[in-house]
């Protein structure tokens, strides 16, 4: 049911609604805005802070320009929120019912106002400057307008520095407005923000400029949660034939205080009640997170050298709480996944431990600083990589791709723990070997418990948690409950006593178990969450391929999944323990 | 032989034997070291102008600093020669026996005065500030100078940019010298390099200037080539308390005219005639990159929309005949892989089909532009990729990957033409369709003729070009002839009528044919020029686990292979017919 009958937005279907309003009209529609904002986000959790600082910006925009002629690319896109309400969406902002037809990002099977799925940073500048160029090469004089909205944080990420240095060779139109809200996810990190600083400081008046360092004209705007200012500077620049930088100054959170006095709090949130800024859904009492953060806090405590680097995501890896203990260990080196790998590779040949923490969607980025900096030079870097997994969450953002890029690498030692005392023997023996990077891929399933068989993974020995025959189930990670659960549904259903084997590792093979395995078993099956294309299965297909040992692997298909219900996607994808054990049974019938 | 006895870089051991020398002999040196880089770089091919330009820095620093207790990281690294020489390798620039033993790039295992194997750009800043940092958190005071080394052209790639932006958060010494030669591999690309023109114009003056911008201190120094100001800089800056930048101004190609005169032509070269400036051996008649740049300039002719997009290396793709002919369709983009891609996204939104040409090492790079950008967006745009294969060629460059973290992403289509027939045909049905991106994997071999059976890969169909049984060979893409030899020896000496089997796409698998073969066949064998981990004989493997047919698998293993000669490597990874056709009839005989 929509809440909210009464609003002026009712009246909005598409961008040209709003052409007519008045100013007070505008205004009105803003406040709407802001409280629709916080009414989906406390209830079905997402972005928060960025979207209630953009409100004005996004008014503005549809105000002067013609959208979709005019095209505007939405930086991350988890700040499309107000966009979307102004082109045709406003039910998934309005109606509780509606709230999860609506993604969290821009998506052009919702809209023609969309042009790209977006959930990563840095990417609107070059992707705005392609739209440029094209347009200037087939001489269309439709789409007069190219607009880029990029946050100050998304600056940090190189790929944003790479496109601007290209955007001023762009020659005709292009409008890249810098959202400059003073925060990243978390605060900015890096001597750049020094520079915005000053610049914000004089007004933009400062020669100091990077902007125009690299040849770009340039505007700033004091005020960019003033509607009129906003509405002047885009009829300011509009079907201005060449590009320029709108520096606009935003409130992050504007219109609700929580979220402006707590930045990082407020950037993303699960839901929550907004009278009291808690979660509706108690946190576990016990995390992978905690633990690991435990565990390098008490070899520091030991006398271990150690370093903690993350890319401006701590909040996912409970960083928080080693930044506070150990301030000198903790490095954020901002939205810049590349920088944080090859930091970690001179700090490690400096004699410091560091620990690198990566979300596997956001780990892509540094695959040439894995393959050249790391394993090339066998740098012993510690990696924790958390969301490598199946998931329900956006495509954007799908975790199912760590273990095809990085199980092929030299040198590279990819661990997979089934439990939080595995994760922590692993986590305590990379820390104090000294001879090869090491990855461990932290379970995304609930916390479980079992005891780790050994504290020791200089070669990788599989352990054998049941040996049975016939069947050996190879459950990798956190997918090892998926493992017990088949095993013991064979011996219930089919009456098979399967061998149940946690293989340690999704790189390195425990050859002599392998080669034993035959003895026993005529099918070897395994079990991974993530793509099966590149992944463990495949490796254990290949060892066997050769020989009469059947292999059946269970994983990903090659595909996105968007914001699919895992127990819908598991259906999908056969990995409930029912549908595995079926699959089984067909190839063992087949003897 | 020591072709110069008489030099007085014969005295030179190690680092503090220049010290004593006098501002003569230091110049006497300069002569030397520009003689020998010339004659091995023209009788083995090499790096030329970049490290003629920077003979006198590396003469500078070793006469200040104290290698290796103050450590200097030269960016890429190709621009090493004149420090190997004087930190005890002087002999692999003197002797043309000894000119193989000294690679072409920074490597710990031939001297403590090099920490890091790099072969990529934009990475020394990163490294130096993990030095830096690692220093400082030991308080360790023996390291006092870190000093990173980059050249203005790798200033264009975002990991230099996130590592600058880093470098302002250091607390204690940091020297960052920009070698500024005006050059990139080819011209330099972007509004970067007018800022960086406008304080060479200034002497460093402007009050535009991007370093300082990031909280940077910095200095200007004009005459990068003259030894005493070299001097006098470092010993300015030595055991400075605070991260610093050192804008110098060099001479690419410095005493060598042709050098300075065609700086693209003499930025890397294999052997040539110093007096003609002619390649040794004279190029092949024929080419891959020929017939793609043909057959894009047919396609512009037949009016289709079409640009051509690099990273800084068209002389790799044979792009500079396509420039010349088509300089509105051409784009480079500077070092920036993640622009590259991200960019041609853009460009393919608004109706221009970009061809993007990738070096399989620098691929690398775009990881997460392939799987966001490209992949998750199906984005139609069009891949050509080269080297990627099994080579002699540095470590830091293999470019074994590829397939691996390719094949595993969804909608990408991932093509291995046999031939230059096949190629052509391949790039047109990826121009001429409109629904996902295609990646061509480029053969790394001699040109080889046999023509395309089909124009059409939207459904892949394998091709069957030779029905035998028992055993069905698929052949990858550059290694169809290696395919053809196994066939010949098969029949010839184990007397097996094999079935050879083009693959035609390393992702997408033809069910059919697939499903079909085990009918009369019992060994599938893949062979491909890349790494089996995560490659094409693994997704067979899978393919064919459950069943009864046995898979044997052949490519490169987890490794890198540093200058190791093809032939010698091949024997290794058992990639002869012989090998290949002896590993066949051991499994063949287990039947």
């Amino acid at each position: 049911m929509n809440l909210h009958p009464d609003y002026l937005l009712n009246r909005v279907e598409e961008p040209e609604d709003i052409k007519t309003m008045s100013m007070d009209q505008l205004e009105q529609l803003a406040e709407e805005m802001r409280t629709l904002i916080l009414e989906r986000v406390s209830t079905i959790g997402g972005h928060l802070g960025p979207d209630l600082g953009i409100v004005e910006l996004a008014i503005a925009y549809h105000y002067v320009f013609n959208s979709p002629t005019d095209k505007v690319i939405w930086d991350v896109s988890h700040n499309s929120y107000p966009h979307k309400m102004l082109t045709g969406r406003k039910l998934g902002f309005m109606d509780p019912d509606h709230y999860q037809d609506i993604s969290g990002f821009t998506a052009p099977d919702e809209s023609d106002h969309d042009f790209f799925k977006i959930g990563h940073t840095s990417t609107s500048v070059a992707l705005a400057v392609g739209e440029a160029e094209a347009r200037d090469l087939k001489q269309d004089p439709k789409h007069r307008n190219i607009v880029a909205v990029i946050g100050d944080g998304s600056l940090s990420g190189g790929l944003a520095f790479e496109a601007f240095n290209n955007a001023s060779k762009v020659k005709g139109n292009l409008i890249i407005v810098v959202n400059d809200n003073e925060m990243s996810i978390d605060d900015n990190q890096g001597g750049l923000y020094q520079g915005l600083a000053e610049l914000r400081a004089t007004e933009g008046k400062s020669p100091n400029n990077l902007f125009t360092f690299m040849g770009l004209d340039y505007r700033y705007i004091e005020d960019g949660n003033d509607l009129p200012t906003m509405i002047q500077m885009f009829k300011d620049v509009q079907d201005i034939d060449h590009p320029i930088v709108l520096h606009i100054h935003t409130l992050k959170g504007k219109g609700y205080q929580p979220a402006i006095d707590e930045k990082f709090k407020y950037h993303w949130r699960k839901a929550f009640d907004p009278a009291t800024g808690e979660d509706r859904q108690a946190p576990a009492q016990e995390s992978y997170n905690q633990a690991v953060v435990k565990e390098l806090l008490a070899e520091i405590d030991e006398g271990h050298e150690i370093a903690a680097i993350n890319a401006a995501i701590p909040g996912a890896f409970g960083l928080k709480d080693f930044q506070a203990a150990q301030p000198d260990r903790y490095f954020d080196v901002g939205i810049a996944e590349q920088a944080s790998i090859t930091t970690a590779v001179g700090m490690a040949e400096a004699g410091i431990r560091p620990v690198v923490f990566e979300n596997s969607t956001f780990l892509q980025r540094g695959l040439d600083q894995l393959i050249h900096d790391v394993a090339l030079n066998s740098s012993p870097i510690v990696m924790v990589v958390v969301n490598g997994s199946i998931s329900s969450q956006s495509a954007t953002h799908q975790g199912t791709f760590d273990i095809s890029y990085i199980s092929s690498l030299p040198n590279i030692e990819y661990l997979a723990p089934t439990s939080v005392e595995e994760m922590v023997s692993m986590l305590r023996w990379a820390i104090h070997q000294q001879d090869v990077p090491v990855v461990i891929r932290q379970p995304a399933h609930e916390l479980l418990h079992r005891p780790a068989t050994t504290n020791d993974y200089d070669e990788v020995k599989y352990e054998i948690a049941h040996q049975g025959q016939d069947v050996a189930l190879m459950a990798v990670g956190g997918f090892w409950k998926l493992g017990e659960q088949v095993q013991a549904q064979l011996k219930e259903k089919l009456n098979i006593d399967a061998t149940l084997i946690n293989p340690i590792s999704v790189t390195n093979l425990d050859y002599e178990t392998l080669h034993h395995l035959p003895e026993q078993h005529d099918v070897v099956v395994t079990i991974e969450d993530g793509n099966l294309s590149g992944g463990f299965g495949e490796t254990i297909a290949r060892y066997f391929g050769p020989t009469n040992v059947k292999v059946l692997s269970f994983g990903a298909p090659r595909e996105f999944a968007d914001a699919v219900p895992l127990d819908v996607l598991y259906n999908q994808y056969h990995l409930t323990p029912q549908q595995i054990v079926d699959d089984i049974q067909r190839v063992v019938h087949t003897f």
